[in-house]
């Protein structure tokens, strides 16, 4: 019986899991050197807990279940729930600023197309009780200082920036409504994706003032934060926001990234939680969906039974992500293949004991080590261990019985030397400290 | 609204995950080194892949669910069915022998207990393609290679081993029918957490003749390989299956493990897929359950529509595994310290700026670090250094705008030194490579 994987799902065969390692670990390497700590939560959560404060489109896409005592249960379709979870647990206790990161298997129930998965993990950093705009350039400069280092550059990518809170302060001072913006932010950030037409044919539906519509139609066109006041009259809250973010893409001059930034009124994110400033990260060709994205949500940690305390953060997955490097030719020659250091084989049948012997003795000391599990002749032997990309290969024989010494065979230049086996493994050890 | 986690599952905060890391990436080390390379399957399949093999405990255990399709789904219990479909699907283009190793995340809807979880993480390695007894060997050697390594002794655990052909042959011989058996292997599995009374109740439900039983119960008692003769008259089949575990004794003794290694008629293993050599691995005291185990399974690939194909693996759990290491005191001082290499201080205002230049500067260079979000004394911006385990502050001021200089100053000695700005740098690219 041949039962296939779901739709939507990978298999990670080990040119595939050498390939998620090698992105994993860059993304755990520049955590840490940003400073940020590790933390993970359960893959499963109580249903009600991503319900609680996610936008409609990711608790559409929930695979939940109930367990045994009926509990309904789903499956993380986001970790931001988890963080604000666990941080509240242990708020008294934790020295801030807190700044975790974390590396998700997140799964949603997607109807699976190109960049999009049912199952991904994604890299999430979050900075908790800074309110300051420096810690939004600083998460910000934490995805871009790992973009740059595996090779992409203002020419490939660009970040893109506003303020809900801008959006905000604007869309109430021409006349909207409190309860009216949730809604609108999820318009206006499918903005992109649709056409023009059926833009503004949704906006209709929306807001039924003629007047306000305009106005919201030509605030879209801004194209820098300057610009804004040229296009509505802005209200004291607007102008904080306004500077708040000139703030922001100074601090990002300062840290080196501007040429990577820029302003896009357009960008709104879908999920309900942001409160402050939000990013998303593009292709420079707007070819692929969002790289990834992020902004402040200052009220999560309150709206899940906790203090009130300021948060920011992003998340970026692996599958755009790894489209976009594969497309630039920067996954090429980055993943290391198998690499053995020894092959240990023997030049007859009587020698085999002490081969694994001297294979197992290899491996505790560190080295990787493989050998032939059927006594074959030795040139069989050697090439197996060229098929397993060996460096060396150690050769059982005669030299061992009679003189304590083992054969060493370099794989790249065909050099073989003889060196007494108790003085190999004591360089071995001296190596490996 | 405060929410709880899910009962049996972790939080892996900061010093968890640090653990957590730990423990995965030296089971990661133990596997390259002899010779396994990594892969993955996704963490839900379709719910018969599970029922398929799988013993019936695990079924039971099972979190499903459905898509939005209606298509049965799973959550994974293990990773060997994975692993099964996964060698299928490429199994002309697989080198053999396949050596691979995974550590999934797995769920199982099981009702949590000390050293039983809803969700853990298992290291499972696997050989496919060879059927000598030396493959077992191999698996049963990298467990201990991994346990040695993290400082367990002959004194802490034991590999308990047996052979299910074994038993089989010796149960057919004794007039057990061979669709018996399978029931019979649930049983004997269960014994040493059974009473002797309890046991014998069961038995007797299960195998009604009394000699047969009396036999049964009599062959519980072989304590070695050589013993078993003693009890039952051996059939051919019996015969091969003793020389082979006779064999994979004499090997474990020449990889340097046989101290580790007894032979006992008790270890059958739950899940329905085993076929010859079986194993466990306990704490020396039998306090806790296994710590993991594993053995040949040759059917499995066949039974998942592909080919004929010998097999054998291990799995190891991360829960039992570390109560055993925290109890024996392995865990204290081995998982590192968050560690941050600089703290970007300032001694004014004005060279805040300057400050998260330079800080950014460091990042970029591989350097961990961080600095004060407020503008604060200087005294209390080192107070965060010290909180943050800094190993050296560097100080911007005067001597930056002055002389172009930093000062760099030790954590642990106060020891205070001045570097001219570019060569600190140039220093540290060059210490970096």
């Amino acid at each position: 019986m041949k039962i296939p994987p779901v739709k939507g799902t990978r298999d990670f065969y080990p040119p595939d899991m050498a390939l998620r390692n090698w992105l994993i670990d860059g993304w755990k390497r520049v955590s840490v050197r940003n400073g940020f700590e590790e933390y993970d939560g359960p893959i499963f959560e109580y249903l009600k807990m991503f319900q609680l404060k996610s936008g409609d489109e990711i608790v559409e896409q929930l695979f939940s279940f109930e367990d045994r005592g009926g509990r309904k249960l789903a499956l993380r379709p986001e970790i931001t729930p988890t963080l604000a979870r666990m941080v509240n647990q242990q708020i008294n206790s934790l020295p801030r600023p807190i700044k975790w990161f974390s590396v998700p298997r997140l799964c949603r129930a997607e109807r699976p197309q190109r960049g999009r998965l049912r199952e991904f993990f994604q890299w999430n950093i979050d900075i908790i009780g800074v309110d300051d705009v420096l810690a939004d350039a600083e998460v910000i400069f934490c995805a871009l200082d790992y973009l740059q280092e595996v090779g992409l550059t203002p020419d490939d990518i660009v970040v893109k920036i506003s303020s809900r809170e801008m959006l905000a302060a604007i869309l109430l001072s021409i006349g909207i409504a409190e309860d009216e913006l949730e809604p609108l932010y999820a318009l206006l950030d499918k903005r992109s994706r649709l056409g023009e037409d059926t833009f503004e044919e949704m906006l209709t539906k929306q807001v039924s003032d003629e007047n306000r519509r305009k106005k919201i139609l030509e605030l879209m066109n801004a194209e820098s934060v300057e610009q804004i006041g040229d296009f509505v009259e802005l209200s004291e809250t607007a102008k904080e926001s306004v500077d708040e973010l000139q703030r922001l893409f100074e601090l990002l001059d300062v840290v080196g990234v501007a040429d990577f930034c820029v302003f896009d009124i357009g960008v709104v994110r879908g999920l309900a939680y942001y409160t402050g400033i939000v990013f998303e990260i593009y292709d420079k060709a707007s070819q692929f969906r969002a790289i990834g994205g992020g902004g402040r949500f200052d009220d999560l940690l309150k709206q899940f039974g906790g203090p009130d305390m300021p948060a920011t953060g992003f998340g970026i997955g692996d599958s755009v992500l790894e489209i976009l490097l594969r497309e630039k030719g920067l996954l090429d020659m980055v993943v290391p293949q198998k690499q053995l250091d020894y092959f240990v084989a023997f030049t007859d049948k009587q020698f085999f004991q002490k081969a694994i012997e001297i294979m197992a003795k290899l491996r505790r000391s560190g080295a990787a080590a493989n050998f032939a599990y059927k006594s074959t002749t030795l040139s069989k032997q050697l090439k197996q261990a060229s098929a397993q990309n060996a460096q060396k290969s150690i050769i059982i024989g005669r030299e061992l019985s009679d003189n304590n010494e083992l054969v060493i065979k370099d794989m790249a230049t065909g050099e073989q030397e003889l060196i007494e086996l108790n003085k190999f493994f004591a360089e071995l050890e001296s190596e490996s400290k």
